[in-house]
C-alpha cells in the first residue's frame, strides 16, 4: 500500500520504527552498537513530529557510511580527563554512540562538582541535539550542547561561507513537567529549507543568503552555491563564531571548513567534534529568593508565545495514541533501500 | 571651559578618569573596595569608546546607592562550593567587587579542572560584562558570562515584558592578539537606545517593541510603557529564556521580574545574580587536527565583517595616543554632582 503513487501515511509503533531503522543500518553493515543510538534518535524525532531529524535522514546515511574514513564498527573510546571533564573519541563512527558512551560520566561529574563538560571527537554527525540534552535534563541537570557543521555560513557583514550552521541546544529540568528544551541552528534557515524552496521554485525570504559574489540573494540556487547567513544579524553571527570556537578549536577538532574539506565532496554527514556542558541547578538554588522559574515558563506559555519543545511534546502525545506517522513515500523509499 | 553651553570634549588620562570616578563614588559614601572595581570598569569602557557603559552611567549611580537595600560598604563573601564552583555574595553592594573577589578562584579552578563556574548573588549591576570576560581571557581561558536585568522584554509571540534584556558576553584568548570578545543584550535594542529615539522624537525601527496592549509599535513612548522584543525572533527569545534560567533560578537569585519588584520604582541598577563559566582550551586542544581558529578569525575580519571587539580595540589605541575623550556636557554634569 505504501508504494502506491499517492502513498498514504503509515502509522508505526515505536518498536516498529526502531526495528525498521536497525534492520536498515545493521543490514548496511553497521555494528549494533553504532546503529542503536542512531535508531533511537531518529525514532524520537519521528515520534515528536520533528521531520527534519527523523526518518527522512535515514536514506542519506548511505552517503555517510560510504565515506572512506567512516568506520561502521567503530568503538568509541572514553577518556577521563579531569574530575570535571570527559572526552570520547568517536573514532570515525557516528557521533551519537560516542555521546552515549560519555553521558554517564558527564552526569556523574556534574552531580558531584556542579558543572562538567563532555567533548566528543571525530564523529560523523547528523542527528538532532535535543534528544541528548532532554535526556540529561531527565537526571535533574541543565545541559548545553553545540557543534560546528560545514562552512556554509558567511559571518554577518562578510561575503563567503566559513562558519557552520552551528546548532545550539539547551535543556532545563522542570518540576513535574517535561523539560524546557530548545535546539536551533545559528543560521537564518536550515540548509534543507533552502533546498525545499529550490524544489518548489519559490524565492527565499530576505536575509537567508548571499550569492557566490557575496550579494544578498533570494534565489535558492544562487544561495546554495553562495553562502547562508546567520540569524539575528551581528549577534547571531557572534554566537555562531563562539560555537565554532568552542566545539572545534577548544576540543581539538575540525572547524566547519575543515570538516567540509575532510568530506571532499562525499556528501557524508559532517565529521567533527561536539561539546556538551552539564550544570547541577540543585547545587546553588535555594538561596533566600523564591524560585520564579516555573511561574516564568508557565507565563511564557500563557502569553501564547511558543515555548520551545511544546509542539514536540504535543506530537509525542499524539504519536503515543495513534502511532508514529511516517509519510508513505518516505516509508517506500526506505523499504526500497533496505538490503536483502 | 567644560561648562560652557557648547562644551567641547575633554581628554583625560586613564588615571585622571579613575581619579574622577573614585572621587565621585567615595565622596558619595562608597568604600574604596566598592568604588575601585566600578571606577576601573567605567574607565575601560570610556577608553574603548563604549559610551553606553562608560562615564555616562556615573550620574545614575546616585539612584542606585539611594536604594534602601544598597550597602555602600558591602564586603563580598566568597564561598568555595566545590572544586569546580565558587559563589560570591555581593551582599547588596555592586556586583563587580563580588566578581573581582571570585575571579582568582574561577581562574584557578578552570586551569586545574578544565571548566569552572562562578555565581554572583545579590549584586546591583550596571557595568558591562566584556571587561570581565576579557580579563579572564588574559589568563588563557575562554569565558562566558550572563545575567538577567528587569522584566522589560516580552517572549517572542507574547505580549508582556517578563524577561530581562539578558546580556551574554564571551571571550576567547587569541595567539599574540587581543582576545575575541562579544557582549550583547538579547533584546533587539538596548533600553537606552529606545530612550534616545524618544528624546529625538524619531520612530523606532520595526521589531523593537510592543505597546501596552501587546501590539507591535514604533512609538518609543508606547514601547517604554509596553514591552521590548528579543533579537532574532524565536531563537533570540529562547536564548534570553536560557539566560534568565541560568543566571537566576540556577544560582538561587532573583529573576528579572523579581529584580524589578525588588527595585520598587527606585530606578536603581537591577539587583540580581550573575553567572560566569570559564573553560581551559589548552586542556583538550592539540589533537590530530591543526587549529583553524586563528585563520578563521582573521578571515572573518578580512571579509570586512565586524569582528566583535575590534572597534573597541581601535578606540583603545586612539585613547592611548590622544587621551580618553569625555563629552564636555557629561564632564560638567559629573563635576556638578561631585560632593564637596
Amino acid at each position: 500500500m505504501a508504494d502506491l503513487p499517492d502513498s498514504p501515511d503509515v502509522f508505526l509503533s515505536e518498536s516498529e520504527v526502531l526495528d525498521l531503522v536497525m534492520r536498515f543500518l545493521v543490514g548496511h553493515g553497521l555494528s549494533r552498537e553504532q546503529a542503536a543510538p542512531v535508531a533511537s534518535s531518529l525514532a524520537k524525532a519521528q515520534k515528536d513530529g520533528c521531520r527534519s531529524h527523523g526518518l527522512q535522514r535515514l536514506p542519506g546515511v548511505l552517503d555517510t557510511i560510504a565515506h572512506p574514513r567512516f568506520d561502521k564498527r567503530a568503538e568509541p573510546e572514553l577518556k577521563d580527563v579531569t574530575d570535571a571533564v570527559a572526552q570520547v573519541d568517536a573514532r570515525f563512527g557516528f557521533s551519537l554512540p560516542a555521546v552515549e558512551r560519555g553521558l554517564p560520566s558527564l552526569v556523574a561529574k556534574a552531580k558531584a562538582l556542579g558543572i562538567s563538560m563532555l567533548a566528543i571527537n571525530n564523529g560523523f554527525h547528523f542527528t538532532a541535539l535535543w534528544p541528548v540534552v532532554e535526556e540529561i535534563a531527565g537526571h535533574g541537570l541543565a545541559a548545553l550542547s553545540m557543534n560546528p557543521s560545514h562552512g556554509w555560513v558567511a559571518p554577518f557583514g562578510g561575503g563567503k561561507g566559513i562558519l557552520g550552521t552551528n546548532p545550539m541546544a539547551f535543556a532545563w529540568p522542570r518540576k513535574n513537567q517535561l523539560p524546557y528544551v530548545f535546539d536551533f541552528a545559528t543560521s537564518a534557515a536550515a540548509r534543507a529549507d533552502i533546498a525545499l524552496y529550490k524544489q518548489q521554485g519559490k524565492p527565499l525570504p530576505e536575509g537567508w543568503g548571499l550569492d557566490a559574489d557575496g550579494r544578498p540573494s533570494t534565489d535558492p540556487t544562487a544561495v546554495l552555491a553562495g553562502a547562508m547567513l546567520p540569524f539575528g544579524g551581528h549577534k547571531g553571527s557572534a554566537l555562531a563564531t563562539m560555537i565554532e570556537l568552542m566545539s572545534s578549536a577548544m576540543i581539538g577538532d575540525r572547524s566547519s571548513r575543515q570538516s567540509q574539506a575532510f568530506d571532499a565532496g562525499a556528501k557524508a554527514a559532517p565529521c567533527h567534534g561536539e561539546l556538551i556542558v552539564a550544570f547541577n541547578p540543585a547545587l546553588l538554588a535555594g538561596g533566600s529568593v523564591t524560585d520564579d522559574s516555573e511561574a516564568l515558563l508557565d507565563e511564557i506559555a500563557r502569553q501564547g508565545a511558543r515555548l520551545p519543545g511544546s509542539r514536540r511534546y504535543r506530537e509525542r502525545q499524539a504519536s503515543e495514541k495513534q502511532g508514529i506517522r511516517v509519510p508513505g513515500l518516505l516509508y517506500s523509499r526506505i523499504l526500497a533501500l533496505m538490503p536483502d
